[in-house]
């Protein structure tokens, strides 16, 4: 789609900091296409092995495109970001990093896959034998600059956003943040095709694309915390076939969450025949961390859903 | 539907313990129809006001039918329920109960809603002026004896199930239950409308249902939880016009947890009029809960979604 602006991916940086120079300054309402480089920092290609994993540079990991300021915004506003179209590329990987992800400690050995897919098309991508993921591509990583100076890491969100990895930042939605410095000084990037709620190994279908966005201003909004509107049903990808899910109970959301994982771990692995290590990165791009209860004294629900529509 | 076996509500019990004699024994494949009593142990009904809710006995609450001994289970099989019919009654409550509830601190007074609803016609039902919510009939508490002897609490699940409030609970799915003691003894109760992934305030449409089972029984599969599988999707009732939805982002889910639902409770309110508190207990019935990321150390990001179908 045309737009009113073009940010080239050379136009990126790495960390949140707010004296970097905003690479284009826009007025509210005004879209812009935006190129942005997978979570990899290009280190990483549909050609890569493992052993490229092994030798990942985490200075250079993460990269967001901007910053764009927005004019007129000022601590207490909102600046919104309106998805309108992506362009994918037909690549990504997916990763096991040691030390990285819900199940760390069990899955101590990197592991890469890389994954094909059709642009256009825009079917299923295949995952070896026994899987295939449905597609929605969604931008992980979406920020604006915090007030607090100096050079803040990208690897957590904050209310500011950031590494949001929410899987419905994808065409349609509408998302609020909340403006801490003058102009916002939003970027983006780590663009995925395809996550489950949790993104529970560490890693989606990393993925780069152009998006295209509209930018729009609230002011005065003063919320704590993003906030998004989505223009329909977020789950249609997944949910046709129906879902098998384990569940996880217990005083800590975290532990409810490890044992909901670690069983469905075990199950996709019985039953397509796929390593432990396969069925938990395959887990990670399509099954959903769900708190099912949140108020039955002293315990709580957590179920992890894995669409049934995943299975080649 | 003509099933192998009827168990009248009469044929409960409070709170779990292995030492209750069974009401009925089955063979696997066996079909039951078991009647229940909402969860207030009939004593509230439909021309029930708050000061019903203040007068609430705890002793009384949340009666379970059962226990219905499994022919052949024995501990370390489970116990697989199939859903295959629920007769509504036509009517509910949702509460707020001082105390009990994720917002506890911020909503201290009582309150009680009475929902009428069509039981053949299933329409959402009507929540004063602003809401409606489509509806969803599930078993709310439905679980085995635990092996260690004694009177046990109705409100904590556990891993042989019980109040696991899990809203996939409804026709179709079927539910596997971790096997403590000779025979299983499984008991259900607290069957409830409409809730949203969380029970946010505490209550859910607490509705009394008669609810038509099949029982199976898996030898030795050494479960650690209870785990579930669908049919189809789990969503359409709430997803047609899309969400709203609000984050937590922070350390510990349980805060961002919060944090998403008091955002939340505030735009409900802000849009449609309401008091806090009725936005509360209807994004008790209709919003979910879902972690978006649990792997972005330190941070998490929690989002609570609301369906904008539920807006009047």
């Amino acid at each position: 789609m045309a737009c009113n602006h073009t940010i080239h991916k050379h136009a990126h940086h790495f960390g949140w900091d707010n004296s970097i120079d905003p690479v284009l300054s826009v007025s509210p309402g005004q879209t812009i296409e935006v190129e942005t480089i997978d979570a990899s920092g290009g280190q990483l290609n549909p050609r890569s092995t493992v052993d490229n994993l092994i030798g990942l540079s985490f200075d250079q990991v993460n990269p967001v495109t901007g910053p764009i300021f927005i004019e007129g915004a000022e601590p207490g506003d909102a600046v919104a970001i309106t998805f309108l179209d992506f362009k994918p590329s037909g690549w990504g990987w997916t990763a096991n990093i040691p030390g990285f992800g819900l199940l760390a400690d069990q899955f101590a050995d990197p592991a890469l896959h890389i994954w094909k897919y059709d642009p256009v098309a825009m079917k299923p991508a295949l995952y070896g034998p026994g899987g295939q993921v449905p597609l929605k591509p969604f931008v992980g990583t979406i920020g604006l600059a915090l007030a607090e100076p100096g050079a803040h890491s990208v690897v957590p969100p904050r209310r500011v956003g950031g590494n949001l990895d929410i899987r419905d930042n994808a065409v349609g939605t509408t998302l609020y943040l909340p403006v801490e410095v003058a102009g916002g000084l939003l970027s983006l990037g780590d663009t995925h095709a395809a996550q489950g709620d949790g993104e529970i190994c560490g890693t989606a279908i990393e993925s780069p694309m152009d998006v295209a966005i509209k930018v729009d201003l609230l002011k005065g909004t003063n919320y704590a915390f993003p906030r998004f509107e989505t223009q329909g049903p977020v789950t249609h990808h997944f949910d046709s076939k129906g879902y098998w899910a384990t569940t996880g109970i217990g005083e800590d959301l975290m532990q409810a969450s490890r044992d909901a994982v670690s069983a469905m771990v075990d199950l996709v692995s019985t039953e397509t025949g796929m390593t432990a290590l396969d069925a938990y990165m395959l887990c990670s791009v399509c099954g959903d961390l769900r708190i099912s209860e949140i108020v039955d004294m002293p315990n709580w629900t957590v179920s992890f859903y894995f669409p049934k529509v995943a299975l080649a």
